[in-house]
């Protein structure tokens, strides 16, 4: 490695390492010996020690000795788990969370039951830089009920603003939706303000926090948010594929319908009766048999968010994030890379986003390297910066590597 | 235990056991020391060994270690169990099952795709016997788009027959759809011969596999079957919750479209482009993120199938029935238990049901001593004699113990 200039020795970031009030959980993440620098926590969280355990005692134990038996208990897992979540993560009340399908699956049945709730409206409002599966779910939507998306075309790096949004309502909305966190920037919108502007025009508002649910605090029940999902497998740590939650806020969840009516929905399930009559509350927004394993591995991610908090894990996603943008300003903007993320720190989630016209090649290079980050079209190399897993060294070391590339 | 007749002596039964050729079979699974006698393989089936070391190594080496990069893999897993599956147990060709979601996503799926691919016609067929998931999201689909359903009322142990089938046929049926397999009563449908019937009438066929897949051969290639699903945590061992299939067939799979368009069915996915462009293929019938746990432990249970062979299976799950009915007449026909199953084992797939007015207060009994069958509505004790795990002694034992019960 080459020196790099003195006000950015890598001891400033070893010493925020020993600072960092977190550093202790990350021993209870799998680390493998000679394995990558890894900064594609929001892809893809780390293996949770304890969920290795839970995983194999759920197997073992729960399936292979309890058979059957042990549904008694794993048919309340998706609320269970819900609830933990809400009261961690989401700033939710308990039953108003539930775990289970994936999140393309629960955006789908959300985004129809706001359609079908505002029937008499024919527009959606979202943004074009929005997750691809929501747009792709979006389009199909609007063509099979002959609805019209308006697209948003805010700026790349900034995000939808309010202002841009309140610009594209009226009264024929039905429904508002966009990403808490965007997938490329890491911006992040101004929920409640734009929770608060789709009410005043009569709209549901629908959000994805896949980016942003476990990395950046979200207060669903204080926004007045109507509906919500997100993935588990970022900073959650759920594992490849866990169950997704959803979010529908309680004085919803008789008035809209779940339109994907499964036997999970309904109430005494067992008795199997000729009609559906749904659950009360959040059960009614179950639809089928939920993954046993995908529960108890969300179980021990979010046992781990509850730990450390989200105060101090939004502090740190803050503080790598800041440590990133120093050393791109420093090392990168002179040799032709550019922060393609937000600067302000509270419009930031949890990810930096370094912007080249060779970044797919560059990503190339750095995981042949060992270095792991990844690449999002068109110039963006994301560095995920996963706040329980990633050291301020392990950022210093992935900036100096992309800075011996780029030299 | 009292003696039973000398023609029904226990020694027959385990002259069957050391005549079974799929005996061996049985110990790559796991049995618990002093476990109950389990005759419930038919809910959720038992642990295969391979399966908790398989699971094991997803979860330490594939999510622990190889992190983010194991998705090269991943990615190709709900196509390649799909083909997998299809080759040993549906009769479908390479390209036309997937892995992924649950039953329930899929049938809403699967039924949504065919009722838009006979936009003209306003009925949907199907019997009310049928599982309750799949009546529930028909019922909901009939609700919202202004759909009739014609319900068929056939005879509860016989299940619905070609002949009530085409009598309620018409130009205005878009969709039937029945279970291949009943769960209550295990009545075998004539899938080949319902849906040529189908067919003929100008309606698209959705079958429900989840109580034949793997247990009774199925062949949906060769009965020109339109789409189906199934699910496989019972007969083919996948756990609680793993994730479910989907048939699609090859001619209709660019002829009909998936109503939850999801970047798991986007071509080119990791471009993200700004359009929804379905995959070629069964690849377009995904939709998010699959549980890569669940896959792995599928792809393990469809193994053991591919060993054992489905004819193996099939022969063992009539040997097991008869024994079983064989039992219920001599011992629980004179108690008041009455066959709850087609008495022609080409009729009646791998369970038995033992109908009595008090079959309720005798399975709590029965799992209170250690035998674990299940109950249904409103008077079925349901023995699932799951060919691979269950022994001839296990089905004498557990008829003994409800006839002494009944006793």
């Amino acid at each position: 490695m080459t020196a790099a200039p003195p006000s950015l020795d890598r001891r400033q970031a070893e010493a925020l390492d020993a600072a960092d009030p977190l550093a202790a959980l990350r021993e209870r993440f799998v680390f493998a010996r000679g394995g990558p620098l890894y900064l594609d926590g929001n892809s893809l969280g780390r293996l949770p020690r304890a969920t290795a355990e839970r995983l194999e005692r759920t197997v073992r134990d729960g399936w292979g000795e309890g058979l059957i038996s042990s549904w008694d208990e794993w048919i309340g897992w998706p609320v269970r788990v819900g609830d933990r979540l809400a009261a961690a993560v989401l700033g939710a009340r308990p039953g108003e969370v539930a775990v289970a399908d994936s999140t393309t699956v629960n955006f789908y049945r959300l985004a129809v039951a706001a359609l079908d709730g505002r029937r008499e409206r024919r527009t959606i409002v979202t943004d074009r830089a929005n997750f691809p599966t929501d747009r792709y779910v979006l389009e199909g939507l609007a063509r099979d009920r002959g609805l019209e998306i308006r697209w948003l075309d805010p700026d790349p790096i900034a995000g939808p603003q309010p202002g841009e949004v309140a610009a594209v309502l009226d009264g024929d909305v039905a429904l508002v939706t966009l990403s808490h966190v965007n997938y490329r920037s890491a911006a992040i919108a101004d929920l409640p303000a734009i929770t608060a502007l789709a009410h005043d025009a009569g709209a549901l508002t629908l959000w994805d926090l896949s980016h942003s649910g476990g990395s950046v605090p979200v207060e669903l029940e204080a926004a007045g948010a109507d509906l919500a999902v997100g993935c588990t497998y970022k900073y959650l740590n759920g594992g490849p594929g866990a169950p997704a939650y959803l979010y529908v806020r309680r004085t919803l969840q008789e008035r809209l319908r779940n339109p994907v009516q499964g036997w999970f929905g309904q109430r005494e399930q067992f008795l199997m009766g000729p009609r559906y009559e749904p659950r009360p509350g959040i059960g009614a927004w179950l639809v089928g048999t939920p993954s046993v394993l995908g529960l108890a591995a969300v179980e021990e991610g979010v046992s781990l968010i509850e730990e450390a908090g989200l105060a101090a894990i939004r502090a740190k996603g803050i503080a790598l994030t800041e440590l990133a943008i120093t050393l791109l300003d420093a090392w990168l903007g002179p040799l032709g890379g550019a922060l393609g993320s937000p600067r302000a720190a509270a419009h930031r989630g949890a990810h930096v986003a370094v912007r080249h016209p060779a970044a797919e090649r560059l990503c190339r290079e750095l995981i042949a390297q060992g270095v792991i980050p990844d690449f999002r079209q068109p110039d963006s190399i994301r560095m995920g910066l996963s706040p329980l897993t990633t050291r301020f060294v392990d950022v210093w070391d992935g900036f100096e590597r992309l800075r011996a590339l780029l030299a």
